[in-house]
């Protein structure tokens, strides 16, 4: 009965030539009423956007014509320009880049086979900003680990090994520990190399790249990611008796940092136009893949809440800010530099959005800041219940914007339908397959409610300063 | 309650050193009496291979030492080495193998890229048995097709072009016609190189290979499978109105044929000794992954029904044949050779048994032969329906045994849960990591079922005449 009546004012409105800013309520007293003052708007958002592909297909293209989007590459900086091009050709009020210094790391060749018991090619993927081996690579046999306590109770049969953190995906956040910190851990014993079971739940042979940290007060050691099946193979021989020796080679390398840009566009305020709703997500990706999932899919339905927004006329209180932050996978540079040159209007920022969980069928935000924000953005969020999007959390927004939800700013991580993606992160299969048009317009829905009313509301989304 | 019942005999007659023989009912008069007479050997079976994981051990040792096995190959003769060698050591009547001389495909060194409008290398696999290009490679622009008559119906395109079959899987028995009878198709328009889509329903990048078969009347063209996720590119980038050119270098060639055997092992029947219940798989495989779902678990677990009627002291009425042929995946020799040595005494063969779709858990069996045969048949697989094994179709046995069953021999191929046979077949993901020390035991418990009952039923199972 509600959409019935949504419907029947959209289609007077249409009819009648009034603009869909008439969609947004004149007054509204209190929080608990934007569910209902503001529903009309979603229900409008909603129509809008039924059908709509051009999310997909501009993705497609932009993934496509420039492919994977690493720090310091040109495919990045080409894809930027076209992305700022047809951005201003969209008509926002304001398209500009800032500047970025980004750390150039570039993969050589490599490889890595054991050598007995029985010679094997395995299929790798050097960790992002490992160290080289030597020219002819690194020879020593593998210690399979099953956790960092194992290494430290074996610590006498690491020294001189490679080893291989042989540990099955749990959640994300518990076994990225062994890429992220295993080539310090093993090295604090003597180890020469790390091999990293790729973090990942499911493999058809798929090795995953991410970024690793070195300490300076720890020896640097190289370090690569093997597939799961090879992982197992290593440790099933290893179970047999059999000592496992393999030859790791890799030629990756740092540049000197390159130049990059984060990109920007807005659809300015009509009452507060230096008040900022900013939504996003990195443009940079990792060397494999299309990074299509992780994170083009975030930058675009961000781009395309923008591109809702005007093609329905609304012009919302605050100003509605697309961000796509560059350098998010390997530095954080594009992240730290945008929260630098507004070091002074940090506060300005009302709402801090992210997409950097993949754009698959969204379910909700994760959402951080003070209570009294959450209170403001639980009711925003409601709007997106009759359209099934639920879950609401406690939690992070999303790295990128982690400069400003650190200061205080109220933060909104988009949560969709992850069950696989973590088979595809950091992977040569993050491609446009396996996106869909209709839930990235769904994701654009989600977004679009949510910064849309945070950028209208009279009421002021306030900072947590504890 | 009946299961408390041969529990109790169960345990009496381990008490009493009574031989598991003793399972086996003394007197039966007709088929439908076997669900009764026979449930108790069923269920002393299943338990006999109970937390049993002696399979998947051995299969792991095996895969892990020897890899893939594709004809021709050392890895392939060592492997059959080594399985007669440990064979003779299980102590069964008979093991001996049989010469077989199969086709000796090599693949040689083999890359794929688009060359325009953007350079990108692609994951390619040769089909097995493709000619190779020139040293240079094949430079041409690719039609993308999406079914036989999409290049029928636009001949003029296709000729000069490397031919891109893009066609999504549906039934591996439809969607492998392309990878089977692309080449042919093509060249027969004219095309000079065949790309096919990976058979398959999912992809993290992963080409499967496979057989191709050439027509002598027609060129024969060069023929690789590319993976889903480069095959979708083309097929976009084609749609955005581009021009895709590749370069396709493929450097494998036949050499002479060489030899291999198919291995036998037996308990010798009690009776009727020159009657033979067969079954098994084929111990060759594709030149990627381990094979060890294709199809070494289906040889292994036909060899544990062996083992498991040995270790439980039972010697059936007929002979129990546990065969592992060889050369199935590219030239079906090992299935020939074995029907030809035994061309006078096919009729002996009552029931022909094959686990060529995976050692997953198992459903049932697809049966083959006169209906008078599946009566009998459907007997005794009723045995297995209180295990949850239930489904019994029509249909092949499979390929090694499909010279027996076309002259008329009963068939029965092992079905299993096949939701992700497809995934890793024929992929470097065919690995031991895919299959479960249960579920191998599962399909032991069924295959045992179904090829000792047959073995020791009074009653003969009839040939198909018609």
């Amino acid at each position: 009965m509600k959409r019935l009546f949504y419907l029947s004012t959209c289609v007077f409105l249409l009819i009648s030539g009034r603009a869909f800013s008439q969609f947004l309520p004149n007054i509204i007293n209190h929080p608990s009423e934007i569910s209902t003052s503001y529903a009309p708007f979603a229900y409008t958002l909603k129509e809008s956007l039924k059908n709509d592909r051009s999310c997909y297909d501009r993705l497609a293209i932009m993934c496509d014509k420039f492919g994977h989007r690493l720090s310091g590459s040109s495919s990045l900086e080409n894809a930027i320009d076209w992305i700022v091009n047809e951005m201003k050709n969209d008509g926002f009020d304001t398209v500009y880049t800032e500047k970025v210094m980004v750390p150039h790391w570039i993969r050589g060749k490599e490889s890595c086979s054991i050598v007995a018991p029985r010679k094997k090619e395995l299929t790798i993927l050097g960790l992002g900003g490992t160290i080289a081996t030597s020219e002819n690579g690194l020879t020593a046999e593998v210690f399979v680990a099953k956790s960092f306590d194992h290494i430290r109770l074996n610590a006498d049969k690491v020294k001189g090994k490679i080893v291989l953190f042989n540990v099955p995906f749990t959640k994300y956040g518990e076994t990225v520990a062994y890429r992220v910190s295993g080539c310090v851990e093993a090295a604090k014993l003597g180890a020469v190399g790390v091999l990293v079971r790729s973090v990942g739940p499911e493999s058809m042979n798929t090795p995953h790249t991410g970024m690793l940290r070195y300490n300076d007060t720890i020896p640097k050691i190289p370090s690569a990611a093997i597939t799961l099946e090879d992982a197992e193979l290593i440790a099933r021989l290893s179970e047999q008796g059999e000592k496992v020796t393999v030859t790791l080679n890799l030629q990756g390398k740092y540049l000197p940092d390159a130049q990059s840009r984060n990109i920007i566009a807005e659809i300015r305020g009509r009452e507060k136009p230096d008040e900022i709703i900013v939504f996003g997500g990195h443009i940079d990706s990792w060397d494999v893949g299309q990074g299509a999932m992780d994170d083009a899919g975030g930058c675009f339905v961000a781009w395309d809440v923008l591109k809702a927004i005007k093609k329905l006329k609304i012009q919302p209180r605050r100003t509605m800010r697309c961000v796509m932050w560059t350098n998010e996978e390997n530095g954080l540079r594009g992240a730290a530099q945008y929260a630098e040159n507004r070091v002074n209007v940090i506060g300005k920022h009302k709402l801090a959005i992210e997409s950097d969980a993949g754009t698959f069928k969204p379910k909700g935000f994760s959402l951080s800041g003070s209570p009294d924000a959450k209170v403001i953005l639980k009711n925003i969020t409601s709007l997106l219940s009759p359209y099934g999007i639920t879950t609401i959390n406690d939690g992070e927004a999303g790295a990128d914007v982690s400069p400003l939800t650190s200061k205080g700013v109220a933060g909104a991580g988009l949560l969709v339908d992850d069950t696989r993606y973590f088979w595809y992160h950091h992977t040569e299969a993050d491609t446009m397959d396996k996106l869909k048009p209709e839930e990235l317009a769904e994701c654009i829905f989600a977004m679009g409610v949510l910064a849309t009313v945070a950028a209208d509301i009279p009421f002021e989304i306030p900072m947590d300063n504890h």
